[in-house]
């Protein structure tokens, strides 16, 4: 790796039970194993500030919050994670790779919440600015098959999001494949219905294509 | 009282030491004596879900957060306690008497932490929306009376903004002032050096010319 340069920056998104955490992880050893330096992170969280907002956001009532009080709690995280994780780790020339950013924000408060876009990206621009993921994978499963999954791997000790209902996790699920369109440049969707092999594969075929990578598949 | 009257909203601001929470139960037990219905809160805090955001503000290191991330932090704060405390107390006739509000995040974060003015007003119109006090009363104390007063309250028992530098605090100082420059007629600055009697007859005088009440002085 070039001590110089500066790292890249990808995020993946998906609803509940995606599979996000399996592929982050099968990520950042491909990256590694091409000699990059890289960290992995996640939101809400990612640095000790920020881990202590998370407990306010995914502990207690569903109705525990006000969707703007919400998103503030958000932006909140996100700039401490931004400006003690990130930014760093960029600077310094690693890669990040972080399990939800602000698509998450714009998914679950401006299309699940319904605050709509306008509310979202003001706060996102007072907090974030011009910085943006270099990539951002979506990871799309179907409704049924990722909360399933979600139920499957976390049993009764559901978070706040999970517990809320269908047509909530409906509107996230479109609301991603909204951003996607919209910004086609910045955003990959895969389809995460797949064994996660090929899920890998998808993934780091998209890093080398759009980064100018040369990232192995799967791990023999 | 006249129970389906909308209540008065009023807000005590100041630096450290400058003797709000002596005014603030003065003013209520003066409101009460006329009939009204009162309840006294502060910020940050004054809701539960404020109150959890409160200590993420007041404890720790000074240079905990980033100055943004700390804006969002008192705005998510504020937007809880307006909907879950202030907002539901005026609707149902009350008058809210509270203990530091948006100016605060003005002077600290705006002026002493040199955020500018636009930044916090975005923040504000987000969280906050178009609801502004009835009447805010600045108790204005030269620096060194007030930081004496708050070291003499506290001890070494102080809190993060107390342990913030003298040109901070005299950044707020004028901070104050200046928001009393632009909005007079929302806002009334009382010198509260003189004693709490005097003081407290500063403060009734004021709500009666600007809110047509009928309040008496200090308690005989």
């Amino acid at each position: 790796m070039a001590e110089t340069a500066k790292g890249g920056f990808i995020t993946l998104e998906g609803g509940e039970g995606a599979g996000k955490s399996t592929q982050i992880q099968r990520l950042a050893a491909a990256l590694a194993d091409s000699g990059l330096s890289v960290i992995t992170t996640r939101e809400p969280g990612g640095s000790p500030g920020a881990e202590a907002i998370r407990s306010l956001l995914v502990e207690g009532a569903v109705d525990r919050w006000d969707a703007i009080t919400e998103l503030l709690l958000h932006y909140a995280a996100r700039r401490d994670h931004l400006t003690q994780t990130i930014l760093p780790a960029l600077d310094s020339g690693r890669w990040v790779i972080c399990d939800r950013f602000a698509d998450s924000t714009m998914a679950y408060q401006g299309y699940g919440l319904a605050l709509g876009r306008a509310v979202v990206e003001h706060a996102h621009a007072l907090a974030v600015g011009d910085t943006r993921p270099d990539l951002t994978v979506i990871l799309d499963v179907p409704l049924d098959v990722g909360l399933a999954r979600a139920q499957a791997r976390d049993g009764d000790d559901t978070n706040r999001y999970e517990r809320m209902d269908r047509d909530f996790h409906q509107r996230i699920r479109d609301g991603f494949l909204d951003i996607a369109k919209r910004e086609p440049e910045r955003c990959v969707v895969i389809d995460a219905t797949a064994d996660a092999d090929a899920v890998h594969a998808e993934i780091t075929g998209a890093m080398n294509r759009r980064l100018g990578l040369a990232l192995t598949g799967p791990a023999s």
